[in-house]
């Protein structure tokens, strides 16, 4: 098959340590494949905070997520502790990707790789170009 | 053991009817016991949106949960369809009770019981007087 | 841009009305983009097991998730009933897509639209011929 | 009222950090009410596991719960790190009772504090009497 095999964590950039919930399991003894995107929703959200950007509270800054995606290459769970890495998958003018791997514990291989493509809009919901200190901020996961 | 019976459907009030969904079930194969208690969240919600109270948006009414708890009788789970059923177990002057019992699929007898503890606060988090309309509507309840 | 526009409902075939849940809902005071994959974990599920195929209990068929997706298209948020369209994006010799359209309350367009791309596996993992019932019942979604 | 002050630290015993998860806020911009019992499940499971009972898996050793609760104190919330202290609330002779206090980040005083209450059943789901080496790791959290 032509899919491209799972990543290696010199292939990604800043990492989160997020360790697994006992309910992240669902009946199949494995996390649900919906609980990773909750995982880079976190790992995503934690760097843009840490880079300075408000993106919660009464104000924050709307970067709307218009698609996502995820690989599923081996399976992770309870209580696996799970290493999210990031990188720059585009740039545009006022949209961005983050590419997500994530790693069960010491594996050095992706047990999963996604990402979210987001558009930076302002209080009226209209793309804005991204903000200066968050393009420098990207390129440091290019 | 003195813990009391479970209850049966006569012994609530207003009922919504909320389907699981496949993440419910953790790694036992039953509904994960922290979902229960989004189950009574979403069947109070309703029902209180439903009686005109505006708790979402920019300028909700806030109706703190100072305490919640469930009593687990029998297992439930994916794809059951839950009943849940609502009743008041406590008017206070700023807070009340709204007791919730959950029934799966046609059974008479709840699958398990909890409630939400909830105080009427102001926006800077003081207690303040139940309005008129909700005493009218809890009531409804007992 | 070359994104396509969102689909309406006469480009979907079978229909579960799922209901949302308050905790769905994040800061942002919509669905979080991680429970949309939730949604589409429980209309597969769903649909599914009404077609005889045995995804639960102690020996279940395995249709593994080796990839999914989501474009979202507008918001969406508790109380909202959703209505979560199916139909078949691929049928391979051991794997198959469906793709699936979310539809807010009585909207004809779609709010987001998903998939997901299972490969069947047996006990050992590995990858298996789809079998007839399961093809019969993917081509009525074709 | 009557209601007990929130516990310090030096109440609990054995704690684990447990990070946030951006959807664990809700439309309030809190922590989920539910999300509480996920951080309880994970402690108590997390504990359990690392003294070497076997609870998940083809075979494992079953505490069912029977009751749980929570009294919140204070709002927590992405992207707070939670440490959750457990403590041994009562113990039976198949059953047992395991007291939960949440500290976020620095705090030394409770921002919630809950309970769940487990008995040891078997195969047939009868209950049986608390296992020696479970019995010996429970009293170090007394």
């Amino acid at each position: 098959m032509s899919r491209p095999p799972p990543a290696r964590r010199a292939e990604y950039r800043a990492f989160r340590a997020l360790p697994t919930r006992w309910m992240d399991n669902d009946a199949y003894g494995h996390m649900n494949n919906a609980t990773y995107f909750s995982l880079f929703d976190t790992a995503i959200s934690l760097w843009q905070m840490e880079q300075g950007l408000v993106i919660d509270g009464p104000d924050p800054m709307r970067f709307l997520v218009v698609e996502s995606g995820c690989r599923y290459h081996a399976e992770a769970g309870f209580p696996d502790m799970i290493h999210a890495g990031l990188r720059l998958g585009h740039l545009g003018r006022s949209s961005f990707r983050t590419e997500v791997g994530l790693f069960r514990n010491d594996d050095d291989t992706a047990c999963a790789e996604g990402f979210f493509a987001q558009v930076y809009v302002d209080a009226a919901g209209t793309p804005t170009a991204l903000p200066a200190p968050l393009i420098t901020a990207l390129n440091t996961l290019a």
